[in-house]
């Protein structure tokens, strides 16, 4: 596709927090898109980004961002296109307040994930259900829309079956994660809590794996999503780790599959041409790493500046078919860095208002 | 039973790496056991032990060992009982000469695990498969004899499946495990490799994991073991933990077993009056944690003086029939505690030469 | 001394933080003290602690403990000894309403420290200071009284710092903290600050240090205290540390002193018979390993059940006159045990109402 | 200067440690410098350099340099200029036959640093210790050099003081540093040893520390170096980091001086035109970084690609004069990246044969 002719202005809601924080740096040069606006709770609006963000990034804190002032969370703001970072207790109308008020809104928080009429969109495994958004625009009677990336773990998780499930069927999975700390945002998980130790518990994350992973995996047809029937088993752990999820998985399909079926059919998933066009998606969405202690997270997670999501280990499962280990850079491909690229594609589809 | 009128005099094999520093360590006041000799590697043999072991237990160095020299790691050597913490490259020769030589040799070395005449024990699983002994003595030709205790995964894993084998049959299972540097021994694990990051990968690890809970929950017949039928699949992982393995399983049964089953069944095991009088059995050799995020490694590895095994989230399993998660201290209950637990047990019923 | 012939009933404000817990479990089983109050914010007040508290000792909560209701934090409350954990924000008044009411208070808070009236007190340091009382009663009018321990880097340098001030004179000092997070409180340090990282800021942290030192190391004539003139230059740095606060330390003395000397000032210091006589006084206050590496707060931190300093690699320093490094409990020595062995020595003393 | 007009072909000694592996990633994509061979030891020579490497970079192993066949250590090699990255055991020998034989030799190991003809340097302290070269060159008989440059947390130290030194004169300072894990190479520091700890003990780095910053900070007249009178009092200690010393410092000078003085005088410290000329010169050497906290070394590590040094914190200090903090990136700036950038001078300066 064509690269718009001039770079399209975007506002980012939650712009102080570490997903906000992460928008900022990933769009900072970004060819397509200029963030024209930032916005915050009360207690920040009115002053300049650099007064009030605590910056995390290990990069500096863009100049041209740094002297923005900080709106309110509340329509209209400058963006066509608006990204959301904002705590999902409070997201829900302000994100559907920009949607209504024309603005395209591609959302990292979890409350309309699995809202029949939203889209769960990774490009490179299900962009055909953006396919969705006039019976959305009809239904709500928005000019704008409203669009959601998956949780982090699901987004790695997804990337890696829709090739197989493609392919072969995939009927049921059992999936552990060990998750990075940045996954539970600032200040987040405890050095108590975390140092020394594993927490095998994250709040609702199991649930969201198994719901998330079938709507992405889903067919949609006349405007009404059928999500895949899929059989998942998650058991989901904190570890102390600063980014990078690792996922160990083992996979059943509807028939009997060989680990090498598996590895032709990752190494044969590459991104259409459209999706090569959008400046977020990495040469090699998936890289099958042969090493046999890899993907470890500190050594990959950055492969593809953070979009690439490394699989390794595959291998027979003496109870399902075949096992793997993944690994997904959670505040990149399994965050912002996505919704990014799925505002890139809501652009080349022509989608963006 | 009747404690030991005096105390048995025990050596130690491989006494100054990091599985003989904790035999060292356990055994300081051990109404039973009394360290009598510490053989380690001709390096060191022929020095007192505190000037060649680099201690790095947290209690200090007991001081009637500290005196000791080191004998060289031939037979013969005062103890009755000879704990084996030898290297696998080396142990299979030294282990055997000293069963040779009449001593009874508990080892924590994999090297004999999967002999058809070496019991692999728990007490608390399969105590009864010492019985095989005087076959071993026959075939063998030996005075003494040889026991292994399993790898730190599967003690854990065992301990937990025992039950529930014995009332539900367990049919296959998909198991996690996070494990702890100290498994790796010293130097082991490098701390470039596990700062801020997971190694998904332990060498050979997660075929002990299935060959060995297959023999601790098969049957013995006639001196004979005939080995479980359970479909194991394992995933074995590091993580920055100093000790504690934390493992997720999905449990899959013969029949259709709900998580209050599977619960009851962990609660109705209870040590036996023989057990009992062991005395590193811990009051509980299993325990229920009923909070929604335990067990953790940091705050549970040290219950029962790291004897006992907790288990936590027992729940339904959307692919096989319960999900749980179960922490295993070890170096205690994995390896040197466990190894004690079995001589008390060969005490106990008879079996020391 | 006599032990009390019957327990001495003590309260625990701030029961359910940190060091409120930390106060529990080492109170649990205390021969001379029996909790009978635990009191906490309005939030809790009415309900059992095991019902509001989140338990984080490694060591089960106490069974008699855990039924306990908590009281709110005011006066009365039937401890004749009231422990403070409260935070320093509301502190102040509670901590002198209850020594008004004829409660003997011990606060591990920072608000009184200073106070011209309140003996700060480490009992191998400056017991004497708790002459002050007296007056402080004659001052405030208060039938109770208010004893303050140090801030954790502080009680592990001065019980070093002491015996080497009493024998030579201590004239200056630049001292490194590495503290360890439990330090912080709960959730204090958030994991996303400190995973493989090191943060060269603790707030307030270099003044206190100063000033307690002086405190601490100086005379008590007549009811009034004359602060040591020691220099003290003080960098506080917090690492990823569970427990203990390493500290390196240049010292300078009024005349030349040799590293031999300190080491035997360290070694001469053993505490008084009445010293000995409190159940919370280690056998060795200070240790001097003599090993290059040593102490290490992983290894170290809790010689002596963690009331034990452990000093270590005294060394020339070409600055100054003699480097050495030092580790600490922090929660132990550093807080709620120091607080303890204040109320005993307060017992011993007969300074209790 | 202009730059070379072709690349000049160069060699690296030990490229299959972890310094080695950092030369061969700096030097991908050097706009003047062309790696042509790769030396290790007897075991690896002969094979490609992806075979024999245990490649622990984030980024790819270069393609040109994977199929490289490793060479053993000896000349002749095709470099002009050689980087070693050679065990101390091993390294002395060899570097002096490469130099002899009219290699530019730039070494990070320690063996020659202190020689009284062997200049070590940073460029943006002592580039003019150079002009030793031919005093060495004709004293050796070699038509080759020798080059060093100064360990790790030298390197950083060295960067900051010396502009105060220029200033104002350094009298003596007292360094406490908390040193990442991948200073001491690989395996280097096992995670036994650093995970929850703090080793306050680095093997001969207090000596290096005292000795490499006085030549640093020296004179050199007619060939001959008059090292710095500086006394330098060295803490040092191992932190759970991996990349980027941590250094407390407190700084005394020939005359009163106060933290806004240091303040201005590292800010004016900028690069001369032939510094800047050079690629590896960051922009900024040093940055003062005025936020309480910082710096800190996962956040501020890369600045300037790992050659800038952060320094925070500036303020008085009771002992001596003035206080701060300084982190510098101990693989780049402090080994591989300084050595490139040394190489670099001694091009612009026409110093290579």
């Amino acid at each position: 596709m064509t690269p718009p002719s001039s770079r399209i202005p975007v506002a980012i809601l939650g712009a102080t927090g570490t997903v906000g924080q992460k928008f900022v740096r990933l769009l900072d040069g970004h060819p397509w898109f200029e963030v024209v606006a930032l916005a915050a709770s009360e207690r920040s609006a009115g002053r300049p980004y650099a007064d009030v963000v605590r910056w995390r990034e290990t990069t500096p804190l863009p100049e041209a961002v740094a002297k923005m002032v900080v709106a309110p969370s509340e329509p209209p703001l400058p963006g066509r296109i608006v990204f959301s970072a904002l705590e999902a207790e409070i997201a829900t109308p302000i994100e559907q307040a920009f949607a209504r008020a024309g603005a395209t809104v591609v959302t990292n928080t979890r409350n309309h994930r699995m809202a029949e009429d939203v889209p769960l969109v990774i490009p490179e495994v299900n962009g055909h259900h953006l396919d969705v958004l006039p019976r959305q625009r009809a239904g709500r009677g928005w000019t704008g829309a409203l669009v959601a990336n998956p949780n982090c773990s699901t987004a790695g998780l997804a990337m890696v079956l829709a090739p197989l499930h493609r392919a072969f069927g995939v009927d049921r999975i059992v999936v552990n994660t060990m998750q990075a700390v940045s996954g539970a945002g600032y200040p987040g998980v405890a050095s108590l809590d975390i140092l020394d130790n594993v927490i095998p518990f994250i709040g609702g994350e199991e649930e969201k794996i198994a719901a998330e992973t079938c709507k992405l995996l889903g067919d949609m047809t006349a405007g009404t999503f059928r999500n895949a029937a899929i059989a998942v088993s998650a058991h989901t752990n904190r570890v102390p780790v600063i980014d990078g999820h690792t996922e160990t998985v083992s996979v059943g399909f509807a028939r009997r599959v060989t680990p090498d079926e598996v590895r032709h059919a990752l190494l044969a998933a590459a991104p259409s041409d459209l999706l090569r066009s959008l400046p977020s998606t990495p040469e090699h969405p998936i890289v099958v790493d042969p090493r046999p202690d890899r993907p470890q997270p500190r050594l990959d997670r950055d492969r593809g500046r953070g979009m690439t999501v490394t699989v390794g280990r595959i291998r027979p499962c003496p109870v399902l078919d075949v096992r793997l280990v993944l690994l997904v850079h959670n505040t990149i491909r399994g965050a912002a860095g996505l919704a990014i690229q799925d505002a890139e594609l809501l652009v080349a589809r022509g989608d963006v208002a």
